[in-house]
């Protein structure tokens, strides 16, 4: 069953698969290998991108996602929301299910967006002269990944 | 709405409040504020004891959910599974909805837990001479709080 | 005792100083406050930004040198080492000592860069109509920073 | 070199060898492996215990450092002091030099320390029946692994 996106997430995905190219052929060439990317975009109307971002010593390492948010909010503040975001995992084939945001980056996504921004959750593969990307996508909002939110008490 | 707990649930109600009031009392002794504790029963049968760690730097901050894990990994090893985490959080009144776990715990928890592992939440407050629970808890699944969740692509 | 720059480090002191006022023209402008700021310039030349990325739920949040870091290697590959970082904290007036990278920091610039790599540290203040950079700004090397790294056991 | 010890810190030491057998002769048993391990002394002269926390998805780990300071401030309130901790790394064979605290878990220690809190970190080996401690130990105090140390700049 294909997802239905609306322009506004047509555009982020067209967005997605151009630079998901551009970034992979730059990390190839240096004899990086693939790795997931996600991009947000700003109820400004502008897009942000992010790479996974791992270190040696795990925990501080940081998602794909939490880079394009911070990376938003550089460069717009935290006033802005986020509309939607795009995740591309590669894959070894293709899989039955694609990558969701993990905890941490769904609690921020909730944060910065609201509770009908949407995520698209997509696989990619490597070829021998290029990518491709699987066409079979997933769409969920932040309220069905992140029910019943974690809320700070109130003491004031 | 009351919730239906089971036995094992109830039990670690039980030690939830009774361990609540005792490091309470020596938090106050010393001046310091309540705080959200976080409790697991492993399928050892144990109970696991945390509270929330915060840090000036705040990244470094700990939930109390991911303590009270980390010390049934200590003392039992990765190989023990969640049965049920009860939370507790302070509030100054008794408030529509009790704190969740956040995204992170949740992931932690779905790691170390099965789809079916229990997550109780609720409330207590200070009084001038003690402090009291709030009778209404929320019962959830880790399956209900983190739905679709993050699994790493498998490249073997 | 004003520190030596080398004409790397004043390329990247100058692009800092530019990129703060311009970007904190936007947060004023959406009723947002100045915040820290990170810079690094990649071996390649070429230079990367990042802000304090807070978030509500603390663990979460992400040190501006990070954010930066996490730009490089999105844009460059996990190749790339950092020549030098910038660091501009916004002060209410002079202070004694500039902020200096955190612990976590500390291991990523580590990571990502060489024993060498410099790290300068400089603080702002809002005027009225602008803002003002504090003359005197203090430089390290990470090893001065981060001695003695943690470092992985190898086991093959 | 044979560093010296103060009583406090062979007792925390003593205390460390005895825990380490204890925690791995369990984790044996259940298939695990061995781990690091750290122990701190709080100034009200009680020892706590932490073992390094992998998580799958690892920006959420927790190291072994962190999680023993979270079980002295669940035990004994933010007042507490960290006298010393001690380290001990599982090795193959024995290495020129032990592991130290991460960057992350020195800005713990600060905040949670004295600038004279002291660190000693030591290797282990397991053999066939049994583990062994390498005689051969480091001692550092906090200051000298995080100098000059990120201080949040006060606005009041």
């Amino acid at each position: 069953m294909a997802i239905q996106l609306t322009k506004d997430e047509q555009k982020l995905v067209d967005h997605a698969k151009e630079a998901i190219i551009k970034y992979n052929k730059q990390r190839k060439a240096k004899g990086g290998i693939d790795t997931l990317y996600a991009f947000v975009l700003s109820d400004s109307g502008k897009i942000y991108d992010g790479a996974c971002f791992e270190i040696t010593l795990s925990h501080s390492s940081i998602c794909a996602e939490r880079v394009a948010i911070a990376n938003m909010v550089l460069k717009e503040t935290y006033k802005s929301k986020i509309e939607t975001v795009v995740i591309f995992d590669p894959v070894p084939r293709e899989q039955e299910e694609s990558s969701t945001p993990c905890g941490t980056c769904r609690l921020v996504i909730w944060e910065f967006g609201t509770p009908n921004t949407t995520i698209i959750c997509g696989q990619y593969i490597q070829l021998k002269n290029g990518w491709a990307f699987i066409p079979k996508m997933e769409k969920y909002t932040i309220k069905e990944l992140y029910p019943r939110p974690y809320k700070m008490v109130r003491w004031d």
